[in-house]
C-alpha cells in the first residue's frame, strides 16, 4: 500500500509516490484535465489529474466530486512555487470515501449565528482551523510554562458547595439533595493548595450565567490561574509578563501559517516582551480625565469614566492604545475590587492588585491580586462584605495555620486567542461556544 | 538579602549560606540544641540550631513553634547522608511567619472522612503531597504525548443541551430558561472536529450523577479523550498502549522520591511497555467460565460473570492478575456497548470496541471503540436505542459530509493515577473530590 503523508509533509517526499487522505475543497475541471483542491487537518493542496494518467472515469469522479467529500488520492508530490504549501500532486488514482451531497456551508458568505448553528462543519474551515490551532498553541505553550517553572496543577473542582457572592451569575443544579453552584473560578482552592506545593496553577472550564450579550462574554471559557506562596504584587506582575510574551513569542514561532492563514499583523504581536507598561490607577485617573480622552469616550458613547470607579472597555481601550505591548494597572480602589485583595499598606483605600490591558482595543486579559495573609484582617472583610463566614470557614484555615503572603492571577484563554490571533469575536476563539443565546451544537 | 532556595536544590548550594521558607512539621530540643523539620512544596529537610549559634531567644521560638507555622530560616547547607534528602540545615536564624495553633491534622491517626472534611490542608501531608505532584505528572505527560503526535486539543463543552441517553446519571442545570446538561464525554464533539483537524482530543472534567459509594465511583472527574479520523479499531488500541507506556514511563523516571514516599512497589510499573496482551471478550468469556474463576467470584461474593453480558469489577481482576501490564479486551457483545460503535464485519454481533484493564486489581482506565461512519447504520441504531433523531441531527452531519472511518478512546485520570500510586480510593488522587457525600470543602 502506498504510504499515507499528511499534506504539511508533503515537502519531506518530493519526487515519491504517496497517499494523501484528505476532504474535497475545490474542483475544476478543463477538458482533458481536472484539478481538486484537498484538506486535511494539516493543511491543503493542489492536486492534477491528466486524462492520460488517470483515464476518464476517475476524471469524471473528480469532476463529480463535491465540497467536503472525503477522498483518498495516490500521486507524485512536485514542487510547484506557486502553489499553495509549494508542492502539488500529480494524480495516480482518486477514490471517494464518503460523499457530500448538499453540503450546506457554500463557499459563498454566510451570517455568523448560521455558521455557528453548524460549527461542528464550520471547523473544518480555514478561519475556524486557523485560529483553533492558535488555541491550541497557547494552551500547551501555558502547561509548558508552568510545568518548566515547577507549579503544580491542581484541577480545582467545578462542583462548589457555597454561593459565596451572590446566585445571580452562578449556575446551580441538584446534588443529591443540595444544591451545587459551577465554579466561577479556581482561586479560593488553589491558596490552601499553594501552601502545600509552593506553587500551583488550575486550568480548565469556568461559568458565568451572566445575561451579557456583548462580543466579550461567553457563560462557559476557559481559565488559567496560577498562585504562588511567599510571593507578592510584583512578584505576580513580573510572571504575567513573563507569561503572555511566552505564549506570544510561542504562536509567532510555531503557528505563523496560521497567522497568516488569518491576515494577522505579526509585527504587532512581536513587540510583545518584557518589561510591560505599569501605570497605577491614580495615573490611569489622570489619563482617561484628560479633556481629550473625556471627549472621546463621550464620541463613542462610552459611559464617562468616574474617578474613583472600575475600568470599562472603553476606559481600557484608551489606556492601552500607545503602547506596543501589553500594560499593566494596578493599585485599583479596594472597593471596586474583590474582598480578598490585600491593602496596600502605604494607602490602605488601594489594593495590591493588577489588571492586563492587551494592546489594539483587546482588552483585559488578565486580572490578579496579593492576596489578604492576616486572618483577622480577612474575617473582617468578609464581615464587611456581607458574605456567610460560614461557607469561608476552610478559606479561612489556610491563614489560620502558618499564613504566608501569597498573590496569583487569571487569564481567560478565549481573550488571549482573540487578542493574538486578531478575533474580535470570542466565540470564535472556543471549539463550540457557548452564550446567552446559544447552547448548540 | 540571603538567597532563597528550595528544599530540593538545597544540594547545590552545599557549604553557602541560604534562606529555605517552609512550614514546620516537627520539632525536637534537647538542651542547647534544637531541630526543627521544615517542609515546602519541593521535599522537606531537617534544620539544627545551637545554642551558640543563634541564642536562646531563637532557641525558644523553635522549641514553642507548633505544627505547620510557617517560617523563613537561614543556615549553612550541610550534606548529611542520614538525613531526607541528603542534606541538613546549620541554622543562623528561625522566624515564624505564620503561628498555627491547634493545628488540627496531628501526627496521630485520622479517619479519612474527617481527614476529607480538612482536604485544604491534609494536601500539605506527605502522602497528599507526593499522589498530586504524580497526578500533575501523567496530566503533563499526557499533553506532551498529544502534542508530540500533532493532536489538536479541542476543549468539548461541559454545559450541553440534549439528556442523550436519559438524565438519570446527568446533573442538569437552568441555562436562561432552557435545560442544560453537564457533559458526561467529549467524544460527540471529538467525532466532527477530526473530520476538520485528523487528530484531536479533549482533556477536562466529566460529570456523573451516579448514586455509587464504591471507591471506584466520583461524580466529577477528569478525562483525556482522543479522537482519529482515517482509524480503525487496531489503531485506537496501538495509541492506547503507547500513550499508557509513556505515561509510567514518565512517572517512574520523574517522580520516582514521590512514589518511594508511597512505598509503591515499582518492579510492578517497569514492565508495563507494548505490546500489551489481547483478549477478545470470547477469549475472556472463557476464561471467566472456568470452574475455578466461577468458584473464585462465587467465594468474593462477587455476581457470577453470564456470557454475553458486561464485565464487573472481579471479573476485570481475574483477567487482569495473570499480567504484568494492562491487558485489552476486545470486540464485547453489541448489546452492552454504546449505540455509536462500528460492529465487526466479521461478525456484526460484536462491536470494534476495546477496555484496558489495569494489572494488580486496579480495573478499567480505559473504553474505546471504532465509531460508526455510515450514516444509515448510525441512524437505525439512534432509532433501535429509541433516541431523539432531532439531538443527534448535527452528530449524524460528520457522516452526512465526506465521513471517514474514525476512532477513539476515553481514559479516566484519576484511575490511571489510582494504579499508578497505588490508591485504592478514587478520592485520594484528585485535589478536591466530589462523591456523592462529598460537596465540601
Amino acid at each position: 500500500m502506498t504510504q499515507a503523508v499528511r499534506i504539511k509533509d508533503l515537502g519531506r517526499h518530493e519526487g515519491q509516490v504517496v497517499a494523501v487522505r484528505g476532504w474535497v475543497t475545490h474542483v475544476r475541471s478543463k477538458g482533458k484535465i481536472a484539478f481538486v483542491v484537498l484538506r486535511d487537518g494539516s493543511g491543503i493542496v493542489q492536486t492534477v489529474a491528466s486524462l492520460q494518467d488517470v483515464g476518464d472515469e476517475t476524471l469524471a469522479r473528480m469532476d463529480a466530486a463535491t465540497q467536503e467529500s472525503s477522498a483518498v488520492v495516490t500521486g507524485t508530490v512536485r514542487a510547484d512555487r506557486r502553489a499553495p504549501g509549494g508542492y502539488e500532486l500529480q494524480l495516480k488514482s482518486f477514490e471517494v470515501t464518503g460523499d457530500s451531497p448538499d453540503y450546506p456551508i457554500a463557499p459563498k458568505e454566510h451570517g455568523v449565528e448560521y455558521l455557528l448553528d453548524h460549527r461542528h462543519l464550520w471547523l473544518r474551515h480555514r478561519g475556524p482551523w486557523a485560529i483553533l490551532r492558535v488555541r491550541d498553541e497557547v494552551e500547551k505553550a501555558i502547561r509548558d510554562f508552568m510545568y518548566d517553572r515547577e507549579f503544580v496543577l491542581i484541577d480545582s473542582p467545578i462542583l462548589t458547595p457555597a454561593a459565596c457572592e451572590g446566585t445571580s451569575t452562578l449556575f446551580e443544579t441538584d446534588y443529591f439533595d443540595e444544591k451545587a453552584y459551577l465554579s466561577q473560578s479556581g482561586q479560593l482552592y488553589l491558596e490552601p493548595a499553594c501552601m502545600a506545593f509552593d506553587k500551583v496553577y488550575c486550568f480548565g472550564p469556568t461559568f458565568r450565567a451572566e445575561k451579557s450579550k456583548t462580543r466579550r462574554h461567553l457563560t462557559e471559557f476557559w481559565m488559567i490561574e496560577p498562585e504562588m506562596a511567599w510571593a507578592t504584587l510584583d512578584d505576580a506582575m513580573a510572571l504575567a509578563e513573563e507569561m503572555v510574551s511566552y505564549i506570544v513569542a510561542r504562536v509567532l514561532d510555531r503557528r505563523a501559517e496560521e497567522l497568516k492563514v488569518l491576515e494577522r499583523d505579526t509585527s504587532k504581536l512581536e513587540s510583545v516582551v518584557p518589561p510591560f507598561p505599569r501605570l497605577s490607577y491614580d495615573e490611569a485617573a489622570a489619563i482617561l480625565t484628560r479633556p481629550e480622552n473625556v471627549k472621546r469616550a463621550e464620541e463613542a458613547g462610552a459611559p464617562p469614566f468616574v474617578p474613583g470607579s472600575d475600568l470599562g472597555a472603553m476606559d481600557e481601550t484608551i489606556l492601552g492604545e500607545p503602547f506596543d505591548r501589553p500594560v499593566m494597572i494596578h493599585r485599583y480602589p479596594v472597593e471596586v475590587k474583590a474582598f480578598y485583595m490585600q491593602p496596600d499598606p502605604e494607602r490602605p483605600d488601594r489594593a495590591l492588585c493588577v489588571d492586563v490591558i492587551a494592546p489594539e482595543g483587546y482588552g483585559e486579559i488578565i486580572g490578579g491580586s496579593q492576596r489578604i495573609h492576616d486572618p483577622e484582617l480577612l474575617q473582617a472583610r468578609i464581615a464587611e462584605h456581607g458574605l456567610p463566614e460560614s461557607a469561608f470557614r476552610w478559606y479561612l484555615d489556610a491563614r489560620r495555620y502558618g499564613t504566608v503572603p501569597h498573590a496569583g492571577f487569571g487569564m481567560g484563554i478565549e481573550r488571549v486567542v482573540g487578542w493574538i490571533t486578531g478575533t474580535r469575536h470570542l466565540r470564535e476563539t472556543i471549539p463550540y461556544p457557548r452564550t446567552i443565546q446559544r447552547l448548540y451544537p
